[in-house]
């Protein structure tokens, strides 16, 4: 019986004679957003159930490195300690310039003007930060401490239209990773707070009537579909797509064919999307993916010049490592090395047995090495000295701590090719939704009792080469709470 | 009443008390596919209804080039008649090349071993073909002949891969502008065969049962709507989305941020695509569209070069002027400028008023007029001189048939700035569909009693930058048929 059910077509109403579980608001996928959307939805006195596939709660979220971009309102304490002012106009500003043309204003402007506030819920909800700021360029926070620069904010073209801040802010934990403190701390709250969670359990399909509205689910528990009734609202936090091939083939055949390897718990296989889509949703930017080849740190290696096969620089190296990989696979055939001298070289960290294309004692040797056209990077490395040496980046306007003239042999190149490197990546299209969670149709139509957020929607992230670490975490958390605050105040 | 249906929401069938019309096969769209789809239907014995919003056939292809991309099993009699062979290999490693990862190979494969029957079947419903060639670089042909040059097929890094012929057909008829010719001739085909129209007919709904097994639809005629019944389909033939705005800033925002003027008829308003959502239908490709800033001819103006604002050349100048437009709007706050030297001087034909940025008697003039980084345009000139003047272009493979040291003074620079040129585009994304027409879900599931084809679905052309002329057209007739066919011989 449960082959018959397909999250691309909705179970009509009429054809369930009797419910197996109701509940005010059914949440399918215990990861960040669905979490937090039950933390909120429980303390407005709703009944949650949520409904995971995996067998806890986590989602990829705990395999994240527990980043949350925040800022704006003057700046968030550990901001504020670390001496930087961040106001709301800069921060919309920056998020808006990382949307692209494609930006939800409303969005962004919500978000830029609670995430302080945001900040101090995550804290409440028993997320330590130390409140310490790390200077340079990382991943993430290697010790316990909070505060990274982890976007493209001080970089060109961002900083020179809205005042850069570090916005990065990371739980205090030993080590990387700290995404699974997170998973471990606010799934908790949530069970305490009361919300009943079933685990090993797919949802299979949504319950609509003949108008779309949204009324329950279809859940296979113990191998029984279970008709779930949710009076007040279903809440789609099931992730994106990134580990579906056939809808990456469809949607965002970039994201295979440049970074194959899928930055996921596992389980986001598009399904969450496609029961939107199945109501009538909107799915939108579903092209859009973070993408990255990491390069630093070491913080030195930004210091490094990326050329394509023509020998031309092609980005500004201090720019985030995310939005220098979309602009690497851009590249014709997908080939760019990042050229180092002596006093700069180092292995990037996430990748020590890297690729080195060439070595020589010249550029000229390093040239030839890569086949490259003659005389192209030669003429590349040397105006990029003549400026440097000045602290001017005429061409690409790399900020001054990073610029160097590279001058000390021996000279190499670390490929970033797609055939050498690979690369990691995940989706960002989603469903179309407000900023309240209610997934909208294409004419922007709310669909009654239909509500989305984490990368099942389109959120703060919509633009692969604009993302910043944190970005889906934060929109994650704060559009989850968003969508578990309107459905909890929508009378079934 | 009518003001209750929504393309996104299809009408239950339970609600419909009494069928309006009948027919076997139901078109949305007079236009080049829904045409086409309507003879083949016709010849096979359906009845067939088209509805058509505008009051007249016609659709965005009457204003077109009229030109049909068309190729293989040898070569057509004009490829042939010229010298040309085309084999089928060829010509689907070119359209394979040009779609880029998220290609449809069984689309292009059935196309590719197809199209030269189905410039026969052109011919057979009348389309007049005078079978002459025209070399050089051309929008179309500016007299009555057929073939040209109408994509990227003799540049790199095409033609380094599938041996390049001219595809380019069109219908004699004197001047610009044969779609009109074109669909003059096909919907008075599909008249003659008793297709039966109505004109400024809206389709509001598709009407759909709980399994999503489409029946009919609901069209607005003289202000009532009107119930249809299709017993063997609902054809989708109602083109793209270039006219909505909501849905581009949705699914295709850098069309309209960069090309604002729409290449349509008019009613390319997502319509077809909504509907076909609304039954499951999954749209893909969303974010793709065809953009162009034609800059020849004359095509002496392809012996020029294009740089960015930081001086480099982004691409090979000998592509397809949709192609360069892609690339143009990709560089840096989308500035770039075509140099030319007196000898190639002149003034595209489709906006002779283009400005003039910068004029100068040498390249450092011209550098310094555009505010251009010190000394990067002129490198660039002087090693395209240089390799130039031996026939050669070692960074982007230009052919040598545009190889020509820019020497001859006053130099200049021809603004291809977003901001100077505008731009036309119209949308490439739509319905997934299997070659057959028929619509398919996220997970690939034939929507029984749908089919899409033109530009209401992701056909041939499904990628911006590898677009070509006629590739539209010929993929939105011969896909058109295909539909057609299917549908007919669909038993209700």
């Amino acid at each position: 019986m449960s082959l018959a059910y397909s999250p691309s077509k909705p179970l009509p109403l009429s054809q369930v004679t009797a419910w197996d579980i109701e509940t005010d608001i059914a949440i399918v996928g215990f990861g960040i957003a669905g979490t937090c959307a039950a933390i909120e939805a429980r303390q407005a006195g709703a009944a949650v159930t949520i409904f995971e596939v995996a067998a806890a709660a986590g989602g990829s979220a705990a395999l994240s490195g527990g980043d949350f971009y925040l800022g704006g309102g003057g700046g968030t304490p550990p901001q504020k300690a670390a001496g930087f002012e961040d106001s709301t106009e800069d921060f919309a500003k920056y998020l808006t310039m990382a949307g692209g043309p494609g930006v939800d204003e409303a969005r962004v402007r919500m978000y830029a003007e609670n995430a302080l506030d945001h900040y101090h819920w995550l804290i409440a909800q028993g997320i330590p930060f130390k409140g310490t700021y790390v200077p340079g360029k990382w991943l993430e926070p290697i010790a316990d401490d909070t505060l990274i620069w982890s976007g493209s904010e001080a970089a060109w073209p961002f900083a020179q239209a809205a005042r850069p801040a570090p916005r990065g802010h990371t739980p205090q934990m030993d080590g990387v990773g700290a995404g699974k403190l997170v998973m471990a701390i606010l799934p908790a709250r949530a069970l305490a707070l009361g919300v009943e969670a079933h685990f090993s359990s797919r949802v299979l399909a949504l319950v609509a009537d003949d108008e779309n509205r949204v009324h329950g689910l279809v859940v296979r528990i113990d191998g029984t579909p279970r008709m779930v009734r949710a009076r007040r609202g279903v809440l789609l936090c099931a992730g994106g797509f990134i580990c579906n091939d056939e809808m990456l083939a469809r949607y965002a055949p970039d994201a295979k064919a440049t970074c194959p390897n899928p930055v996921s718990g596992g389980n986001d296989d598009g399904s969450g999307i496609r029961m939107g889509i199945s109501v009538g949703g909107a799915a939108i930017h579903m092209e859009q993916f973070f993408a990255t080849r990491p390069f630093y740190p070491p913080g030195n290696l930004v210091k490094g010049i990326f050329v394509n096969e023509l020998g031309q620089r092609f980005i500004n190296e201090d720019a985030y490592h995310g939005r220098v990989t979309h602009y690497m696979i851009r590249q014709p055939n997908d080939r760019s090395w990042l050229l180092v001298d002596n006093s700069v070289f180092g292995r990037p960290v996430t990748m020590p047995d890297v690729t080195i294309a060439a070595v020589g004692d010249t550029w000229n040797e390093v040239e030839k090495e890569l086949g490259l056209p003659e005389g192209e990077l030669v003429h590349t490395v040397e105006n990029y000295n003549r400026h440097a040496a000045r602290g001017l980046d005429p061409l690409w306007h790399k900020h001054a701590n990073y610029l160097k003239p590279l001058v000390e042999p021996p000279f190499a190149a670390i490929s970033y090719c797609g055939r050498d490197y690979g690369g990691s990546a995940f989706t960002l299209g989603g469903l179309s939704t407000l900023p309240s969670g209610e997934v909208l149709t294409p004419e922007d139509k709310v669909i009654p009792g239909l509500y989305a957020a984490g990368r099942c929607a389109c959120g703060i992230p919509c633009r692969g080469d604009g993302y910043a670490s944190g970005m889906s975490l934060g929109d994650s958390s704060f559009f989850g709470r968003q969508a578990g605050i309107s459905a909890a105040r929508r009378q079934a």
